[in-house]
């Protein structure tokens, strides 16, 4: 019997296969659907669309940048977002900054500690069909993407958001 | 007796008078120091340096964004800021997301809410020479400028970062 190859690469490779199996086939045999798997380049110089504080067991401070269809698309109030539309989330640790705790002069005070993970959301209505046209990344400081069995919690979790296209971060002013 | 101007007045537009003054003058005579008076255009399609979420009387959340002199300063590593250097918090009240919560079935989430300010550093060492070569600005959501015995509470308390040429944002990975 063929070894099965990652479903990842399976889904990079083949991109567009998912949309393309049909219901009654058996459920093993069913293509991935395809998750980002590269970092896209130049994220960091993404313009701002808000930022984010989770507490439960992230406590996390982070923010959400957009390439600039994502932010025109955000500013005209346009959804569904286009193709090409890249979301990206970065997050850290919640923690207080002592610094500036000493010249408030009590502990108020709390910035992004050590980076704990990047996410990506990229808009492409046939490659990531499967998936209401997002490809979703995950990649941690190392820089490598996360296994398949946490990427496949990122859509039915999304899926929530169906009113936004998917996207839960609003645009701040 | 003449009508004493609106010190901001002066400020900007008597510019460099504050460095010209002499510390033996009366202090009552002495020029107030120059502040930022006005929203440099542009500044939230600037970069993003960093959030910070603020506790104590504030509870704000908010971004730190850089304009291109800014940004690259941070990202080498050079100290003081050059000229040019802009730097704009973005401040809104820090406020639980009700539809990210009911997604993850538990109070967790804290994003923007309302705007409630915005505040600019602008290098320049001549013009702002009074005040370590920054001059500060602050405006409320209708654009306006705070008035100047708040703006004289701004450098007192940045002086206090001296280490990082009076910013105390720093810029997240």
């Amino acid at each position: 019997m063929k070894r099965i190859l990652p479903l990842v690469g399976v889904a990079a490779v083949a991109g567009v296969a998912a949309v393309m199996m049909s219901e009654s086939r058996p459920a093993a045999q069913e293509a991935a659907p395809a998750f980002v798997t590269q970092i896209p380049a130049g994220y960091r110089d993404w313009r701002w669309i808000s930022s984010a504080h989770e507490e439960g067991s992230l406590h996390s401070i982070g923010a959400v940048l957009g390439n600039d269809v994502a932010i025109n698309a955000y500013r005209e109030g346009k959804l569904p977002f286009p193709d090409g539309a890249m979301i990206a989330a970065l997050h850290y640790r919640h923690v207080p900054s002592a610094e500036n705790n000493e010249v408030f002069g009590q502990a108020q005070s709390f910035v992004p500690g050590t980076p704990t993970n990047v996410q990506f959301m990229v808009k492409d209505s046939t490659k990531y069909a499967p998936t209401g046209g997002w490809g979703f990344g995950h990649f941690g400081t190392d820089g490598k993407p996360a296994d398949v069995a946490f990427m496949k919690t990122c859509f039915p979790c999304h899926e929530k958001a169906s009113a936004t296209d998917l996207v839960f971060t609003r645009y701040a002013p």
